[in-house]
């Protein structure tokens, strides 16, 4: 059979780069690069202009690393936060999450990883001394560890749980229990047990 | 509560421009923009050079109106190809599922879109005029209608099969019946009296 088809070299490339984002399969890549390529050239144009523009304005604050345009960032330098509270969180999105609730009025600490010894990860590849330096430069009441509940979020609460005792500060973390809406029937046995664990007076 | 938090404006922008893509969702559209912020330069630097690179160098073929880096592009002018045999699709994605096959050995004509009289898609936004030009320049001997088995898909055979009758060409449509590896039990109505209609000898 003549192959003559192979798609050409300009949308390959593009494919390729498209199906190297997270949770972009090969089929999307193809789709995406093909709508690429037809679309308005404004859309177009938009999309690879926001990608440089966004990596040439966007920096880590200086003091939470939580992404940011100015530094030190909004939330860093905002005067209605409680600057003696601080969450530390595995990623920015995790941020915005927590933002979201709308209940949290203090500051943040973007570890920008989690403990993982399978994958190598350690101590040193977490901003995790810029976290000590913030709680001895003083003014922090309370550190809120606000990693994942899984076994490499607990190992970091563990970790830094140790790292910030002497210091004197309180270090907490987010409860854990049955989350809003579920079903009693069908919560697994680990959520549960933490859930009678956690269980408060009414 | 404070709101300071508001994603900076640059992943804002860039959040929105990945919105705009087909199959992006709010969600997807955030997490690819963190990334993009984050990954290495090379990977977003590929990424929007891979997108105006695309934009640039890719125009569609004169004669098949398939998308091509050269113009006549490699499947027109392929020499071991079958120049009678014109396929008729309405995207250029749809070209690569045919070629996937590996047993087509013609040309292709990419319309561009589908007959649809709810959407206000008439026979003038197509690419039909061009189809009638090539069979009229003559050498083609049948034309095979590849479009989607579906109202629209079926309404274009229909005018394509009008519109080339005069000019004495076959005019020919893909089989309809079982895919391959279906099963029986489940398989719908409409797609069960096809293929009994289409039924061939053993």
């Amino acid at each position: 059979m003549p192959e003559t088809t192979a798609t050409p070299e300009p949308i390959q490339r593009l494919i390729e780069a498209l199906h190297r984002l997270p949770g972009v399969g090969p089929k999307s890549a193809q789709r995406l690069a093909y709508h690429l390529v037809r679309t308005s050239p404004q859309e177009a144009d938009a999309l690879a202009r926001a990608i440089v523009e966004a990596r040439e304005r966007i920096r880590y604050c200086s003091r939470c690393l939580n992404l940011t345009e100015a530094d030190p960032c909004a939330v860093c330098t905002d005067p209605r936060r409680d600057q003696s509270l601080v969450c530390v969180v595995e990623q920015p999105l995790d941020v915005l999450a927590i933002e979201r609730s709308g209940i949290y009025r203090g500051l943040y600490h973007v570890l920008h990883g989690i403990l993982n010894p399978m994958e190598g990860i350690g101590p040193e590849h977490l901003h995790l001394s810029e976290l000590r330096a913030r709680v001895e430069a003083g003014g922090v009441a309370e550190v809120i560890m606000a990693t994942n509940p899984s076994l490499e979020g607990e190992a970091t609460v563990m970790y830094v749980q140790r790292l910030l005792s002497p210091l004197g500060v309180r270090v907490t973390r987010l409860a854990r229990g049955l989350p809003s809406g579920a079903d009693l029937e069908y919560a697994d046995a680990v959520t549960l047990a933490r859930a009678l664990e956690g269980r408060q007076e009414i």
